[in-house]
């Protein structure tokens, strides 16, 4: 046994034995879904892991699936009949209602294709909105629809701060987000109310993903937030243990929340180590 | 002169004596931006009025243009060549750059169609975010492309609440609210940093318009927004007082701000009355 | 074994075993820092339980001292040499430094007294707020300068949300729990930079605890309060879960939050039900 | 007329002809509460000022009643007998209720002796929370008691948003401010309610003030915030005019609420010019 296996030995509490559930977007193994999916298996969670089609070929999710014994379903997330055969598919594979479900999707046309914020090509804007943001009803309704979840299950879905204040280069990301935390409050209240399903956001800190990595100023935007934050910045190991707790039944009363993982940054008007830069 | 022309009078303070702008969304004499407008004029401001073509129809905007001394140039807020030339047109008009801009813009067509927020119709939807939220980009990006606002200039667009807390029957406009206010801080650091400009969104009581009045149960839920607020709902009069105080040279230094104009509903938990219904 | 033995089984993970900690405010069986104590004890964690001399013969404190094999020392939490005794005492009886410290500690003299929130008496607005409030900051003082943390412990106070809304009867325990939840920041901040330990407030549901229950109007409150969350309000048995995964080495990069616990309370404008009662 | 004369005329718009008020806290030219007497009495409101009788000694206030044709009551804001003959004196010199009060009144004393953050001095802290927060609670309970105050009327405290995020050097002050902000609610609930009274607080940029310039590494925070803030810096003359727009009739259902004033910063989450600073 290795000295990582004994580490994860260690932190391995039976959390989600038992549970069932849909994690989408883990393309490679920096991906905070494939960490996630990882630390969910540890765990005793059984999944089916899903993408798209085209983030599949360029991903490893094959290594991921082998690793935590899961099935793939590649899905578009924003085409309802692929989502509606990915729930059906999922609860038949699994056994039954499913208990989690992860939506870590987002990607900005303008952004790749290097579109200002003031200049967006707005069929861009709507394939972005599309893809990173509308995919979280699409997901959450197809589940509404086929009865798919089970009681005191729990949904989660990544977002950044962005969507509350502004990052010049995150471009219309943050509109996205905003959006998609309003669709988990949204939602959250009819599944809460019907269902006693919870659905939450986390806004975690800017984290090194191969999707990550590509925008412009991420490296200096990383640096400035890692001396931002009393704790770091939160890495994607992290997050995956935070998504395990609100998977889990210790949290079983908290919904219709945008829940900050970022080591104290979004509390943080100014660091000491900010200020100095600026002093003389 | 009307008693009702002397209170006018009354209230007449120059405070936009000389300045220019835009008002988008004036249906008839319940809308707020038909409020805005007749106040914009009393403080000595000149504008243009625009709407849809298709709201046009339906509204009594001659009669506005006549009262305020205004022209209307039809427009779209979702089409960008109509923006474009309303934008040209308006500079024509005025005679220089633009000094305030009102959005008051909103329609969801899942609303409209009685479709339930976990049975939306996604092609309702992405038309309802064009129109409601994507607008307002879409009116900024006209502006800032076109250089067509004065330093210090004000952009204000009207929103609800919803964005930030879930009510049952708002629907997705709730979304489309908080992609809107997303949209109002993303454009407002540009704005600000480029040209000086500074926008903002008003988070308005619920109003008895002529839109708001065709929602399923605002009966019920204006009267609980009364009991709620403790100095009772802002009016539509009262948001256009609000919104010539935003457009003056008071509020210079206010941006990418989301301003509750509510008499207090934001921030009371629960009211005496309210909670005298719940109690035996 | 019995039924309900079986049931706190299943529920046990062992996420604590091997930390230490501290719990204030456990007065009888009702109390959150009653539950919370029997529910760290399951996962494996031992603890201190102290409360205030006063507090104590009130209260059985005995019986969950045994039925958790803790110790008891009393303290005063807004005497500072109490304190500093307590935080020594502790880790000696401990083994050494502490992973967690709870505090469930508030009491507002004008709320027993009668004294209505126009009409304060600021000798008992003084008490109130040293009790409640100021307290936080004097036991993580007391922690702080013993360096009684270890690396990623985690400090959680309980709050309400009446800190950020008014709830006519909450009287100035409202302000004290704005004062307290910024005490967790700016400690938090500190106890982050210095010593990875982190810092965060949970606002929970109204729960009918022995001292909630006191407050007038409590039950149209907490009946109006179940009404509006999509999930029911959480309970004490939800809040002890909650506390135990932020003591947890799931949670380490969360810091300086206020983090409602309350069914979605916080983020529903209005529920359907509430909605029918003031709809003719 | 000199130019600056002609200046201030042409911003005096009579926006609070015949309002009366009381203004707290105008030390010297450079307080915001000096500039807001000056504005104030543009606009045609008349007022009397007040100050604690030790910084009555420091300051120049003389002069600015002269100026404003204004008259002065010393009142310790931490007396509530001092507070009750200010309020009946007032009443009588303007003759008639109130329809404004400024409250700018702030100190730390474990500020001023370099007392940190984690080393507080508790009779310090008492001190400067009595002065910097619950003063504000005494002002109005003072008002409330004596029904001084008109319908509609507006009631103004200064803050900072320390009091939601934290700065290392602001120190307990922050939670003074939190404590404050806390009161504006609490107390503006039952002002709405019985007597159509709003109340709110001003969010203001740091401001090169005498109080605020003896703070450790203000230099360095204002330069940041100033890189920080799209619009830069609202200063002092800035809030002057914000607030005479808050005490005017255009923003009579605004109330409860915390206003950020300061050029966009609060919801900026990085400026390009920071991470600039960042990068390699």
């Amino acid at each position: 046994m290795s000295h990582n296996q004994q580490l994860q030995k260690i932190m391995a509490y039976n959390l989600l034995k038992g549970k069932k559930g849909i994690i989408f977007g883990a393309l490679d193994a920096n991906s905070i879904a494939w960490k996630t999916a990882e630390r969910v298996h540890e765990e005793g969670g059984t999944f089916v892991l899903t993408n798209a089609p085209i983030a599949m070929r360029m991903g490893q999710i094959n290594e991921l699936a082998g690793k935590t014994i899961s099935e793939i379903i590649p899905a578009d997330a924003t085409n309802e009949e692929d989502l509606k055969n990915l729930v059906e598919k999922s609860m038949e594979i699994l056994g039954g209602k499913l208990d989690f479900v992860l939506h870590s999707i987002g990607m900005s046309v303008n952004v790749r294709k290097g579109r200002h914020y003031t200049d967006e090509n707005y069929s861009f804007t709507e394939k972005g909105w599309d893809v990173s943001a509308l995919s979280f009803h699409k997901v959450m309704q197809s589940l509404y629809k086929a009865e798919a979840m089970n009681q005191w299950g729990s949904i989660v879905a990544l977002t950044y701060m962005a969507a509350q204040r502004t990052f010049p280069d995150y471009n219309d990301m943050a509109d996205n987000k905003a959006y998609l935390e309003s669709v988990a409050r949204s939602f959250g209240y009819f599944f809460g109310k019907e269902h006693k399903v919870r659905v939450n956001t986390i806004s975690q800190s800017p984290t090194p993903t191969t999707a990550g990595q590509g925008v412009k100023g991420f490296d200096g935007f990383i640096n400035y937030a890692e001396k931002m934050s009393p704790l770091g910045n939160a890495t994607a190991d992290d997050c995956a243990n935070y998504t395990v707790s609100l998977f889990s039944d210790l949290t079983k009363k908290v919904t219709m929340q945008n829940l900050f993982h970022d080591g104290g940054f979004s509390n943080t008007g100014v660091s000491q180590e900010v200020i100095d830069e600026f002093s003389e």
